[in-house]
């Protein structure tokens, strides 16, 4: 873990008495200079206090530091609630001598209920003595909320022959789909990085790796992924090629934390790639990988390690896509189990009850009728998931 | 159970051994003066053969005779599937000495394996010499597959001073979405009644029932609705009013068999009536139910007894409809929990509590934004669905 550290850039995560089972739900991330800053934001027209309040000032373009906590999304709590975002990153502008402005803050937990702002005023001064460069691990730690498991990811890359760093934090576990989810995301690099550039990196990134990832199929109030670019390790992008190297070690570092996210799915026990080839178009894949992603039949087949290509046939059939079933063909791996129309027996269909016991593989949807594609993470439906979310609140 | 009776109609349901389990899996109904038929079929693009062969058949106007069995869906399994279903209702036109045309099918079950055709065509005739008046409740018996009751809904009406007779017949449990699912429904009357008026009240009728439920979001490969009328009543639609009465009629059945199916929907432990008011247009209330329907974080909630709106406020804001936040009200029965953009403490939140408990319940979403509304049956996803459906083909 001693590589969680970017030039420039402290973080902390403590238990503050947000949640009442003494976990931590308090974490910040401060950078010495000002960063350049770009946000994606949850598509829900029900959005938190925060989100809003991040929306604006993503605008200005500059971010001093992050604050972050779980337990409570503060979404649904009016104009109080967004005074409870506004003062609490006032505090944290007072004690860094910054401008208000330049503080974005993120929720995640349940809706309705308000901050407990004197919980949180009083925690902030110690939040932002206790960061610093290694303190990355603890951040993770205070934004999860059914997470199992912390995620972060880091990557070294060069530019101009200097290296720089890409740190990204991240949790998830329910309500991830397409489009966000109760999903934050904030990745932190090094390099000097212009705001346009900055945004075209990181609406990239989220299209090809956060939003190519489904659990349950519901998309949350408070979805934020935040770009910080601090400029610390004095390298830049000077050249096209530069701006590709630093696109795709970005996209890296969210790839990563999309795999986390949907293997730490709530309840998930299976990590399953839906490869969509062979369509006309890149939206019909899309829809048949959605579908089918989203299907509870399929998800629970998967769950139960059952090679049951009816139910996925019957997902690709029902997407709202035109097909032709007799031109179908679908792979667990490298196991054939359907083509013209049929399932088939035989050496495949052993090896695919095989493929099914692994905990990650691919099932390949070929609809051979184009040269469009897409790719959709998902994972299974288990009795945890319904568990976890019939027992979430109370 | 004595009512469920109409003229000249006669059936019957065994255990023929297409199960392996020794319950009933083979169903007959046969009516002894050629009935006008109507029928409306799934929608998914992969369909099964019996849908096939009926779709072509039900053009003819006129039937004889219905064989289902549950156990195997004849699904993807080609041209030798089609025959399969071609010689099964070939063998019950011959014991009848009618002609095969007039006799439909319908296989619930596994996608993927041929029919049993040595047992199936060893079975016909002693199923064909055990139908008789009494028998819908074997037959009801014989087509269910993870079912836990059969369901049957009976009526009885009048036109031009004659009585006529209505009795409905379903299995579905699972993949039961709008747009059907792994549903079948037989609905006998004894009027006489022209194709077209037929067919139009069949539409109407399973758009207002069947077509307006959910259980999982998944929508079959075998999905059939098949209304016969035989006139043995001597009852006929003479006037508009008779057309209005009898739509009515097939209605009420449909209605009944539509909450039964969701009343048993795999694993549900509660019937949930979704009602979306205040909306501009239908489509977008229409789309505002689906989407909350089909919420996993919804449906857990419910199966939880957990009065989380905020979990149903994020489905709607998701829906791909534009809604006003702050015009949006939520109520559970008749406790308010969701206005201005906030929820509500106080009575009406523990009156929710309360409601949560029971087992039939309505939440209404009212959208404040114009007239018109839609309604959606739907229950909760428990630990049992999902382990009814990872253990279901194994």
């Amino acid at each position: 873990m001693k590589d969680n550290r970017v030039n420039g850039y402290r973080a902390a995560g403590l238990a503050t008495g947000i949640k009442t089972n003494g976990e931590k739900d308090l974490g910040i991330i401060i950078t010495e200079t000002p960063a350049t800053v770009a946000g994606v934001f949850t598509t829900n027209q029900i959005q938190a206090a925060p989100v809003l309040l991040d929306k604006k000032r993503v605008h200005s373009g500059r971010c001093r530091a992050i604050i972050v906590n779980s337990g409570v999304a503060n979404c649904c709590t009016g104009e109080k609630g967004m005074n409870d975002a506004i003062v609490t990153t006032g505090k944290v502008a007072d004690l860094l001598n910054v401008d208000a402005s330049q503080v974005l803050v993120a929720s995640t937990g349940v809706i309705g209920p308000r901050l407990p702002m004197d919980t949180i005023r009083k925690a902030i001064p110690g939040l932002v003595d206790a960061a610093h460069p290694g303190g990355f691990n603890d951040f993770a730690q205070a934004i999860m909320t059914t997470d199992t498991v912390p995620k972060l990811a880091f990557r070294k890359g060069k530019v101009g022959g200097r290296t720089f760093r890409i740190l990204g934090v991240a949790k998830g576990a329910g309500m991830i789909h397409p489009n966000m989810a109760t999903m934050l995301a904030f990745i932190c690099t090094d390099l000097a990085i212009a705001s346009e550039d900055l945004h075209a990196i990181l609406k990239s990134g989220v299209d090809d790796t956060f939003n190519c990832m489904s659990i349950d199929g519901d998309t949350s109030t408070n979805d934020t992924v935040l770009l910080l670019a601090n400029g610390c390790s004095q390298a830049t992008i000077e050249t096209p090629y530069d701006f590709n190297d630093v696109k795709w070690a970005v996209n890296d570092v969210m790839a990563s934390l999309a795999r986390q996210l949907v293997k730490d799915g709530e309840g998930a026990t299976k990590l399953v790639t839906l490869n969509v080839i062979g369509a006309n178009t890149e939206e019909a894949a899309k829809a048949i990988a959605s579908t089918v992603g989203q299907s509870s039949l399929v998800k629970t087949a998967i769950f139960g390690e059952d090679a049951n290509w009816g139910r996925l046939v019957a997902a690709v059939g029902r997407a709202g896509v035109p097909i032709r079933p007799d031109h179908l063909r679908i792979y667990f791996d490298d196991a054939l189990v359907f083509i013209n129309g049929q399932g088939i027996d035989g050496p495949d269909g052993t090896r695919a009850d095989a493929v099914l016991r692994q905990d990650e593989y691919v099932i390949t949807i070929d609809l051979g009728m184009g040269k469009k594609s897409a790719k959709l993470l998902t994972c299974d439906l288990s009795v945890n998931y319904v568990n976890i979310n019939a027992d979430y609140r109370t």
